[in-house]
């Protein structure tokens, strides 16, 4: 999406480590507009499904999510990543490795929220090895739910993610696949799938 | 505002301990349908003022602030709750006691998002003792930024944090205020400010 990836290069800063800093824009101070926008190519990709509701996961996951959803028409369930006492006993639960605060979390749902009439549509922000997807999957299968598609905003094409997921056959959208960044000279290289 | 009251009694499921579970619309799944008509809302009750961003913090304020962002035109910057490698050194910080959670955290804004230029409203999902809302405006205030306003979903009125937030001249606009619930019958009295 050229859009997303003219914004990637003007505003995102390349660190050390494989970070990709785009908090300008997309995961601390949010552009509801951009949003927006990356909610109707979603829209169009994803035209011939039947999705009733979009899931994610916090934190910042649930803002592309909402704007998304407002696009479809749905309503977005997100996976909390730890036991408040608000949620009642009854939820789906696995766990998921984060990549950039390096520990493991269990992710829940309440089992009110997903079920075999669901028509689901992952949204995220980031796709690197793919363990917060992974466990959103998990979720969904053991409520039986359907899974129709995994939208990403920013996938980093040289980690494992994106090839998982596309091997197991799910379709997957990310707008803008990182295939190479530079810390030293803050080159990013854009690819496809 | 009547639909959010309406929908408070028609899915709002009161438990023992003064909790209002809203799960099902508010603040797990999420129906960006209504979180629209409550930006509209408050696009109206705040059209005097030169709001030129939204703060929240994570995770259930995001996205209704990101939907109610787009009536206003402006961006959305979120507080976290812990710090992550993907932040920068230079940060707003403030702490906050979490009702549902019994427990005290560290609230973080990054400096690059917030600054003297800048007219707040700060949005979230529920009002209750006000730590949140205070913790926020610690951080506006460390930011030489304007506070314009309060924008809340729910509001506990048998709690202390409107009275807190109205005693300090900030305008409030709660769009629901629940005067009393009892767990026994589930009613729900809702009230004015």
């Amino acid at each position: 999406m050229k859009i997303l990836e003219e914004r990637i290069i003007k505003d995102g800063i390349v660190k050390e480590g494989n970070v990709l800093k785009v908090d300008s824009f997309l995961n601390h101070q949010m552009d509801v507009e951009l949003f927006h926008e990356m909610g109707m190519e979603w829209k169009r990709l994803f035209a011939d499904k039947p999705i009733n509701k979009i899931l994610t996961i916090e934190a910042s996951g649930i803002g592309i999510a909402c704007v998304a959803a407002e696009c479809f028409h749905v309503p977005v369930v997100f996976a909390k990543k730890a036991q408040s006492i608000n949620l009642d006993g009854e939820m789906y639960t696995s766990k998921v490795e984060s990549f950039t605060k390096k520990k493991v979390y269990d992710i829940i749902v309440s089992k009110k929220f997903l079920g075999p009439d669901d028509h689901i549509l992952i949204i995220d922000d980031f796709l690197a090895n793919g363990c917060a997807v992974m466990g959103l999957i998990d979720l969904i299968n053991a409520s039986g739910a359907t899974l129709e598609g995994v939208g990403i905003a920013i996938e980093k094409g040289f980690q494992k993610g994106g090839a998982e997921i596309r091997a197991k056959g799910i379709p997957l959208a990310s707008l803008a696949i990182v295939d190479s960044m530079d810390a030293a000279t803050g080159k990013i290289t854009f690819g496809t799938r």
